[in-house]
């Protein structure tokens, strides 16, 4: 049953920022809606209306985490955050849009898919959601309903895996095919950039080599695998004219390239996720196999200490857009199938809910992004790339009333005993993050308060994200429009 | 006599540009303000409300050019358009501020300086601007007067020049002294990047090699040489963590030492000009000495033919931000003060009023830039940087009512004969320019219709700038606060 | 039948010099080999020797050209130079050994596309040469066939073709499989880099939008589709620890992309090609059918006029070693089966004459290359690569007298209606040389004086290269012995 | 009294190496000087004629430190190893050869400096060496000095500091007056490069601030302050035609720095010293006052760990050419100078003994370098780039007898306890180097032998070095030759 937003609310006295500055200001909320703004917003003060102090705190939009997996079919088991779970966990962390990925098996129809997930989302999510689309494969069909999907279904980004080979990857010619038609539909094409081949040739020599714990992931995988695959698909969307996006941005190398191919004029977008900000891949020689297989995800953390703060700095400079999460969790018991085997742990982390507070932690409490920055890059670009601004990401009358009440003085420590999610890990265990959400608002209800959640089962709605998004395609229209091959006329 | 916003002014069906995105809604004016922006927005037409129809057209925020210098007397001479033609050349073009530079002699008193020149401009501007302060020597004098001029006068930034050797060069000492105080009092560091010492050795050689006309000019201070002077800045602004803006980027490799100085967190930005964009070092080269000289401005045009796309590149990737124009006009006669010996060539050029179209051309129809890029680049992210947003450089309410109606269909050539400044040369001759300004309203008045301008002299303001502007010291307070150096404790 | 060095040759007062240093010194031949090398030799002239005057002139080591293709079946016709022809045209321009692909189609033998080249070369040769073999295809059959050529034949390099989709191309799953069996039997891979997907996307495109001349050739392939290739070769060969030889490099990214791995200790190497460093891709656009078809090769030459220079700086500081020609010539006939339709086009050109006078114009003359440089990249590296040092590419006592000696004040100009090689036409045309081969001695026998020819069909001698060079395999082996992978041993 | 090479030395069995190739063969030494090279040389062994078995060994080029400071006066003190004790730990270690520093303070003659580091070195020196002369101001009578230098002193090199801001410090105009008079007489011109200005604010800042020891160094001049510096010679040496060497590279900024002149074509060297190679900058941190002192040296050691191996890449690949140390040793009461403050502890470390086996363990046993490469690197290239090729820095007939059998399977462990220079600590204390010279021969006498020293007091000889390098003005003269201002004829 979804909330009914039965009352008003004012938000007192807090500093709203957006991404383009901070003010002083009251906020107005009124069925689900921001109603106004403006500084000291007088009310009648009826009952009618629930009134948050906001003094000393920031008034944000709240997070869009464009990256997570939950109750993902996958490795031969299930992620175990369903959309119940994983969207409370959101909110719980100041994240009240999260887009997740319908990724169907080679060969199953993409429209299919998209109602499968529907059917498991839509009466379980506590706050609104988006779907891209997995293209696993390619055929006229695939084709054909990747136009279907962004015509009748509000899907407007589709994502490629170059990796997992014999599963779900698809060579370069594939690749052409479907960029070509996602610039034919304005859609965003999204990539998993790791040369699969290479892995799997490497995964054959550890495991020969009697190397089979996690730490045999990131030897399989290192650096420059993800990064010979993000200058690959950059090559080929630039190409065809397509605008890109490449997902989880782990690796200096690979954010390098990214920020290489912005400065030649590319339409590419990078998003990095909160565990590349917040942690590393030394995890994987823990020890303690739990803890390793733990952290298994791909492209996996990078052991490069240096890597997180070289990704923030590329998030305030703007080369980097987004952040996500890759939410995709696995308990215990579920990551113990490749106990004998790396290759057969589920791949997936946790994040969802800790996104925010530890970019605030990384990036505003060392002076890399300042406030707006940090609006920009948990919420902003994203509702801008994904074509759902203003509508989300930022405050404005108008805007849904996606709204979090900053306290940038609280402080907390990360902890698998208190987080919200249904797995039993976490791995930020143990980090302090100062600076999270006081007040969590969805669509004029609130949902999370005094660390409490709220959040009502199958409250949040589908969004139709329109094809053609400005930001993306602003360029990239202009530029088809003008090219022409040349042709020398010769007598 | 000042403008007297006698009516209000409806802006009709035009496509509204902020940077972040652009939608369909009328814009009313009243007041100089910006009172409402929507969708049919409903008046009585008394008579008292101009009604514009915008119809087709993008409704953007006036232009900001950050870097003129009207009547300044420089190099023997005084720069011919006075701040009465230098700003109605601005509205012709679409701009609606200037940021002027105040530049005392060695020796002189900032604080005099300021006064003189606003003793210049007041009686003269038809727009509103502001001022940037010189400094072209270190005393604790100097030093006083800078926290003065923050204090009391609104001046929030301070150029240093790395050139002319002899005359107002500084040394690497001096910088320190000034950006320590620059970060002391929340301004930011200017700096025109070039290295004067060896051009001085450089323009010697020439001269003894009997190379005298206006091709010496370039060779006397090639790409390296700025490329050189501006990383050089960039270490010494890094190390005092004084935010830094480079003034005039010329060359591709000065631009990109910027972009990997943000990749690497630096707080630098930096600003290109008109000229670089759409013109070319090849001119030095001309057979005609007048259309050579005509050229002569430092850091010089660039022979290389790429430069101008890849500045317009790093624009639209973000790791450029303003374009100014370095606007200042010397006629034929002045310039022939240099006919037997470059040196005394007077550096200038112009630009202020072909700007905002050219940029249009150049990056727009190219699809280079979208248009909120557009509106960025050549309006919103000055506004940021010295802190005079959103009252300028944002179509909002509440915003000062300086609106450009654009027109993404004019087609002009452009030419001297036309143009509006008092110079009788201009660099962009002949050049067709596709999109061009309609209306030009300036404080919620009309200064420009059908190519007419009715600037007023005088109407215009001197805007104060107040220091610590956010887009600059969010990160750089916090990284002050935060900054410790390290202490080994021995027994 | 083969020359018989019946005499001694004495070269007298020459400059000698060899990469590391230049010297004066006389040179005597005896046998074939260098007998003595030293100030003044004192001989008995008794008419057993020949005595030939470098007074001013430089003795340097005999060109090696690493990538020619005689008589090679290709795109359905075959290169109009013979071994004959072909080696002779070396000889004329200063080279004394060439080392020819052996390029079996998909399907067949290795070990019998090695015969029928050395039954087609052997007869013809008039210097000595070697031979690389393309590997095609991939298979257990390849696999042992390699090792039995590098055991048995005196192979020790095996090329890959990224491009010529659907024809000669190989995956990178196959590229793993020949990388790792170049490491294991101590052989060079080749790689021609360009991504074969793409080219035949945009052919396709072209063609379509009726874009049939040899414009369309470079437009199908542009720099970064070299460039993406490069990066993906060197990334598989630094995982499989396999060294790594990028024929071929014409552009400047792709360039830049060896060097970046050479700077982060890959074993990579890159060869450029006299084309690229002498002449550009505007050709392409020539209103000349034939003038425009006759520079068709792959991968293109760029139209971006900087490349040329850029590739000598890069071979002057020693990202690249050598310097081929990929020498593979049709005349006008062959070259209009692509009429209508540039992928048609036979692919190749001519150079091995020119090859030599055209690094010495471009590189000596411009100050980028000293002489030794100059020895080097046109012949000692090529040596050492292919371990054939200092058998060739040495000025030695022991060495073979292949011997050139060198004139820096001759001065030429290149023309068809001159040059020594079938073809009808020449992409030099007009270029004037200062610098040429005065003399040239093969294995201790004239082969060139006075512009004169003396060339002895069959003289040639097949090189048998060892595999393990240790330019190659020192750091290759050692790496290989040191390598472990990391495993936490957990309880 | 110097040595008397009274007897000839057989080495026999051995694997000679020299930069180019390695070759099994025996040498045979006579009167200081290389008599024959060959497979199985015989002789009659009459007790006239020592022989070294050398089987399973290599036979190279004694090493060549270019970067030692033996009893420097400096800083208040004076570097305690004198010529003696420096050149027998030299020997010790496998350098046969030093290149030393004269550095006359600010308006001291050049000449007088030359001759009073003459009288200090002449009758102490164990094996050859040559000097480098400091020039740390600049007139008229400086630029005669240094050509009285070339011409009657055999000095072919000049150094410049553009650090110690206050004493030997020089500004970029001096800096230019200097490199101009290099590249007249064709010396190589040497730079010291870190911006002095900033350290000595930073430096203050720390003392202000309570940071007093020996971590205050490495904090107050950090990489970028080296980078900076390094980029703004190379600028000024590229305008000026200068050749440059850039001593003691020290970071992976500055190394790129000259990676990145050197692909543009700059006639750029680059040295780095045994201490970048083998130690990093955490030692600065270290709580015992003595250890952290003894690490101070300018620049200093980087803390990044990444550095030493990225310094050995750069090595491997050319971009870096020679390895000096920087020897100039300071005990720990010299070193309490500045017990109260860092900027009063001498700079200085050890290294000139440890060099060779430290190359050897980090760049040959990684798999970084190969024999040969080792053999550039730490002797050849400084032969050629001083000028003293072939006569020092390769086993050739004729060469001088400086030799070491190098020992692969020795294994040692370097400490204070056993080194040969007079210092108490030893920086690289404790860690363990594999490969070792088992014999050094100096101008053909057996200077180390099983590990015992026997280097005889002043039996070295100054080495006069011509100016005019190939290796260094191949291309400086050639393009100085080539290089004409443009000029444009106008009517």
């Amino acid at each position: 049953m979804p909330a009914t937003p039965s009352k008003r609310i004012l938000i007192r006295g807090g500093q709203v920022v957006n991404d383009d500055r901070a003010f002083l200001a009251d906020v107005l909320v009124e069925n689900g809606l921001i109603k106004e703004i403006g500084e000291q917003i007088s009310i009648s003060e009826d009952g009618q209306i629930e009134v948050i102090d906001a003094t000393g705190k920031f008034v944000i939009p709240g997070g869009i985490d464009p990256h997570t997996h939950f109750q993902l079919p996958f490795m031969g088991t299930v992620s175990i955050d369903d959309f119940y779970i994983g969207t409370r966990a959101a909110l719980a962390g100041g994240t009240t849009t999260i887009i997740d990925f319908v990724i169907p098996p080679k060969g199953q129809s993409l429209v299919e898919g998209y109602h499968q997930w529907r059917k498991w989302a839509d009466e379980k999510v506590c706050c609104d959601y988006g779907l891209h689309i997995g293209v696993t494969w390619w055929s006229e069909q695939v084709k054909a309903d990747m136009e279907t999907l962004v015509r009748d279904h509000g899907v407007n980004s589709f994502k490629m895996f170059m990796a997992y080979k014999g599963s779900i990857q698809v060579t370069d010619s594939e690749m052409i095919g479907i960029m070509n038609t996602c610039r034919e539909i304005g859609a965003l094409a999204q990539v998993h950039a790791e040369n699969g081949d290479i892995i799997d040739e490497n995964q054959n020599r550890l495991i020969a080599a009697g190397v089979t714990g996690p730490e045999g992931h990131p030897q399989s995988r290192p650096e420059e695998v993800e990064h010979e695959a993000t200058k690959r698909a950059i090559m080929l969307a630039d190409q065809t004219n397509c605008p890109l996006y490449v997902v989880h941005v782990m690796s200096k190398q690979a954010a390098r390239e990214i920020s290489d191919a912005r400065r030649e004029g590319r339409v590419v977008f990078g998003e990095t996720i909160a565990a590349a900000l917040a942690s590393n891949g030394s995890h994987y020689y823990d020890k303690c196999w739990r803890h390793a297989a733990a952290h298994v995800l791909s492209p996996p953390l990078r052991r490069d200490p240096t890597t997180a703060g070289a990704l923030m700095d590329l998030l305030s400079n703007g080369d980097l857009q987004t952040t996500g999460t890759d939410h995709c969790t696995f308990n215990s018991e579920q990551k113990s199938m490749g106990k004998n085997d790396f290759r057969r742990i589920p791949n997936g982390i946790n994040g969802v809910e800790e996104r925010m507070p530890l970019i605030w932690e990384k990036g505003v409490r060392t002076g890399k992004l300042d406030v707006t920055q940090f609006v920009a890059v948990t919420s902003t670009n994203a509702a801008k790339l994904f074509n759902i601004y203003p509508k989300k990401g930022r405050i404005e009358v108008g805007s849904d009333a996606d709204i979090v009440v900053w306290d940038p003085e609280s402080c907390s420590t990360i902890s698998a005993a208190q987080h919200h999610t249904a797995g039993d890990f976490n791995i930020f265990e143990g980090m302090t993050v100062h600076g999270g959400p006081a007040v969590v608002i969805t669509k004029g209800v609130v949902a999370v308060r005094n660390g409490k959640v709220e959040a009502v089962k199958g409250s949040g709605r589908y969004l139709e994200t329109n094809a053609y998004s400005p930001a993306v395609y602003g360029r990239i229209n202009q530029r088809a429009k003008i090219h022409k091959w040349e042709k020398v006329e010769r007598s």
